[in-house]
């Protein structure tokens, strides 16, 4: 058995679990998001600021991948919301068995909104579905204008860019520009936010959209 | 066959191959190292200013690992330095296979030390030997302090830290001391070095430990 067919197998099986996870996603009404970017570029601060600003008029909850340990699960249950903690052992990334077995820990029936924070990593989370109605990613401004040329699977799959930490842009060097330009040319669809969650510049867009998002996909569901 | 059994498989060759390199590094004398970080944490200008320190002394080489494209073996040959580009066309890591294909394309006999410039990823790199004398890493200051904590493999299986951006840690409230601690807790015997690629603070300790590492390793080859 070679190689490239054991990875298909592979992708092929978590496939059809992620279109379980959506079923059962769909059933319930329940719009879901799958968090991806280089680690530390602000995922668990950004799902914080979210919450926040969206408790009040969704039933939010969170399922956090690691590779070990709940640091991040932690600071979301510190704000008195649903967490699932995922660990990987070591795995690069989250996968729709995982997400399924998570989602058993969690109160379905009362929930709108679900966050999966993935595991760190530019690269291989944006090949594995979960379920989700879309995938959300992060480029810090300190990782570099290059990084949509160097990394172009998560920024063709996702939904939507949030360029973060821009109170850093100034002190990096950061050619918003060419970040703006290069992603756009990997996928032409891409929203774009320029957000710094430290300072909460930006957020308001990303937190609109995504609300529209929600109630897009209610109404659908009606 | 399960899937833990396809993975350990797949790193029992790789370790096998990874021995095959080491032994023709060791039959030329080349100190090798391989050079980890996620994504813009600064590897590629750590090898410029590597190089700029060291080449009067060593005959250096460079193999660029990237998903796609030349964009860090195109400032390396600016250099005029020997560099082979390894594409992994979406993979996440190089492996020991893909840089017994690059060596073939460097000329070893006239080569003391090669550095090998890995995907920009903190999870999967540090599984995978290579046949390096040494695997060293980066961490950046904006990445945050508890990297190690949630990271721990690349910390563990790494000799030398390199903890980059120092010159951003006033602007991202970078724990060092934790940074540290963690990081020492996985790997007592880890070296730590605090630098700032952009400024060049710090950079002097580095180029002298790694200047003794390869006498050290050259004297035990004569």
């Amino acid at each position: 058995m070679g190689k490239i067919s054991v990875v298909k197998q592979v992708l092929d099986a978590n496939d059809r679990i992620a279109q379980e996870n959506r079923a059962v996603f769909d059933a319930k009404s329940i719009f879901v998001i799958n968090l991806m970017s280089s680690p530390g570029a602000g995922k668990t601060t950004l799902v914080e600021k979210t919450i926040s600003a969206l408790r009040g008029r969704y039933r939010i909850g969170v399922i956090e991948g690691d590779i070990q340990d709940t640091y991040d699960a932690d600071r979301i249950a510190a704000l008195d919301i649903p967490v699932v903690q995922i660990n990987t052992g070591g795995g690069c990334h989250i996968d729709a068995n995982m997400v399924r077995e998570a989602m058993a820990g969690l109160d379905l029936d009362a929930m709108d909104f679900l966050i999966n924070e993935n595991v760190g990593n530019l690269v291989c989370p944006a090949e594995f579905k979960i379920g989700e109605n879309a995938k959300v990613m992060i480029l810090s401004t300190p990782e570099g204008a290059d990084k949509p040329s160097k990394y172009p699977l998560m920024f063709h799959e996702s939904k939507v860019l949030l360029i973060n930490k821009m109170d850093l842009a100034p002190y990096v060097d950061f050619d918003l520009e060419k970040a703006r330009r290069d992603a756009l040319a990997i996928n032409p669809d891409l929203v774009i936010f320029e957000v710094s969650c430290k300072t909460g510049k930006g957020l308001q867009e990303w937190f609109t959209w995504i609300s529209n998002q929600i109630e897009d996909y209610q109404k659908s569901r009606m």
